[in-house]
């Protein structure tokens, strides 16, 4: 019974038939999205929505019973697991975030689709190789926090200085009054967004020195980022490199060998 | 008759005098845009831009009569016949939509300089490799979209709260109002333009909690892009290292195994 | 005569004074800039600024005298040609534009050090290798620009719509009144520059399907720009490539078939 | 004694320990920065703060003791020096500064865990390499610098004409009154933050040809940065795959030669 319904799950006809349903959900959960839309046909797109998701919870229960607890051993079978159960949450009681979490489900067609899953894949194990350089970014954006939340996040230290104003206090308790807004503020400035024109110019004018904290940041946090993506770049060549080059030279050397000791083998043998 | 024709179009000359008169037509056109110039010589202009349309008519109408149908084969050549048949349309109707695509026809250099035409199919060579990271993209782009459309798109859902203006209110349907406006939004995001002092710190003063989607969603979205850059590089790479190396070590390997095959032999002879 | 002459400007040491005078004319230029300076030091500063300019006008002069014409094949003489005969232009005709000119001498520094001059001819050897791709988006900034400016460059074109103020339509001509403001406001978009929010937001106001010319022009550009970047990475990657390995393998391979030979050779020979 | 001093803190539980001592520090120095937290527990986490900074001085005490001299000939042990340095410079004074430089010394853990410290030393053997072209930049800046302030730095040079405002003045003066200010502006400009919204258009209101001078800068700028990503994907490309196949290439390469050396011995013996 079991291994028949294994059978079944793994059909390619199964498979496409739940990246149909899946996509079709995806077009309903954008219609919901439109006013005008849900005013004259609401019931209906509920309805099969609701449909669609029962479809996704008899797939897993099918799996279940099919694999037993081996189905929680591959991470994507979890994933399907919580984007389906974050979906049975009832959401009735107004959390708006826990309904806008359950548009996640159309991220089972990766999981559903091999290409996309294979795709997915490749990201995650070039993941663990950046490793380092992420723990070292994360620590460059701690201590730059803390940093700029000592020196910045008291906003005018000393409020009786001309170029405080109102507005420049208010801003630099915003942008680096806590750990949380520093963080998120460096976040912003390593992506360049309005670093000079929206923050460094205004703190500037309350620490003239600022530039000497904000630029050496800057320089550093790029660097590390183009280092992640040199180390992304270094990485995959060589796997392709290795994958692909060493089938024909592995025959070619085999083949040289071998000739040369038959060569050798007959000279012996006379 | 047929074998003329294609002999004639065919040739350099041909070639050569149907780009120049692009060109020709480009600067026309550049000089269609300076009212100045056009209040002098308009009607020269105008003239002599019809002059060089009907030479891309008949151009199209020679090859079509040498090639027949096989004409339509070449993405190229239906590249050629859209953008001519485009200005053809009547543009007397005020359409200025209209009569701005008539520009496209300076893109008729691309096809007809074998240079350009190369780069370009280069480029188009180049699509299908990353054609699942572009899925994944848009699968990103769709649900990131209807989430934001879920979460912002009522603007501050509740009207009462203290942080809510008139201006504030507007602005989030107006960027999030809904799926297009979300889509227009998150792309303006993924370029990283004005995506924090623009966009999210404004959102953050009515959905504090706003950063935990906009985060992981430029995180997400630009390693995806990076990983659209190292792909293309990797594969590029191993096209140029394929082409070039090949050639000389297959000689010489091929040298190499002839030369011990020749040995064996002769040991073998005597 | 000549010889000695240029036997004499080939010497290390007369490089290195000469870079030494570039040196020090630069901060010398550094400090023209400053208005507290100059008030005290001004005469003596100018002084010495006459004085490295007629280092280099002797050294040129010297340079003509060993080489004769010969002097003007070499580009890097040419560029120091043309740098130094900029200074020796009366600037005292209030040409600010010209004295600032005279501050390009400092480049000088690049002909004058091999190393950063096998940097420069680096770059520049780089270059030929991108002519096609830089001529795709000469081509495609023009044909933008000529129907940003057809589209956009009439501003609110009736300026009876509720959307029209006085701002965007003086904005719109601003940004794209005619080719040249365009192709700026193009170049602008292209490096993201507040494509969104700066221009394509408040264009939309007036044209709301505006994205659909923008949208794709910063894909086609972005996607061109980053080929760019692929191709110079896949070529420097190859002449490195050929550079460093293949010489040992070479030699490896010559070894290899000479012995192959004087194997055959002797067992011929028996 | 200095030997079992050393021995003792080369073990692993040492480093560990050190480690460890670093992180609670880091999360002490975070707890610093709310006035919620050191409101209540301010003296313990000064205390507790004070503790650590001892436990890293008796460190280097230690290593001081058990190296002598040779402990400055690592630059590892320099940075942890003059890091653990920087605390114990009376912080009572009110130099808020000196106080947030006291952060650093979460820096220590990439000197202690020897996987950053690795990741660090490939960062930094990455710099030679870019001399040449970091060189080019610091010149090309400097020049830039000088011309812009040279340009720019008057305000508007004649305050009669209709463009300039007090605004538009005092903006001029702010972004290229000294060379600094136009370093650091023209720093803003090659990060494309806000560089033709926010500097290049109000300049060019003023002085129309602005745009000359920058689109210019831009270009060569952005060329020389991604000149120098390029040269570190080449370089680190060369040394992993040098590192990489040249072992099992060599091996084999010698298994060859010696193969037929040997056949030639043997038909020489005969």
């Amino acid at each position: 019974m079991r291994n028949s319904v294994a059978a079944f799950i793994e059909r390619d006809f199964f498979t496409n038939f739940i990246i149909a349903v899946i996509l079709f959900n995806a077009v309903l959960l954008g219609m919901e999205t439109s006013d005008v839309i849900m005013a004259r046909f609401g019931p209906l797109i509920l309805a099969l929505d609701f449909v669609c998701l029962m479809i996704f919870v008899v797939e897993i229960g099918l799996k279940l019973f099919a694999y037993g607890w081996r189905f929680f051993k591959s991470g994507w079978n979890l994933f399907d697991f919580f984007i389906v159960g974050i979906a049975l949450v009832p959401a009735t009681q107004g959390f708006s975030v826990l309904r806008a979490l359950r548009v996640l489900r159309v991220l089972r067609v990766i999981s559903a689709a091999p290409r996309l899953r294979r795709v997915v894949e490749g990201f995650i194990t070039a993941l663990p190789g950046m490793g380092s350089v992420f723990l070292l970014m994360a620590l460059i954006f701690y201590i730059g926090a803390v940093m700029a939340t000592k020196l910045f996040g008291d906003g005018c230290a000393d409020l009786m200085i001309a170029a405080c104003t109102e507005q420049r206090h208010a801003d630099l308790l915003l942008w680096f009054g806590d750990l949380g807004r520093s963080a998120y503020s460096l976040f912003q400035i390593m992506t360049l967004e309005s670093w000079s024109m929206g923050i460094v110019r205004p703190v500037m004018e309350i620490y003239p020195w600022a530039w000497a904290f904000f630029v050496p940041f800057i320089m550093v946090t790029t660097f590390a980022v183009v280092n992640l993506l040199v180390g992304l770049i270094v990485n995959s060549m060589q796997d392709a490199h290795a994958e692909e080059s060493n089938e024909k030279t592995d025959a070619y050397r085999d083949e040289v060998l071998s000739r040369l000791e038959s060569i050798e083998k007959r000279l012996d043998q006379r």
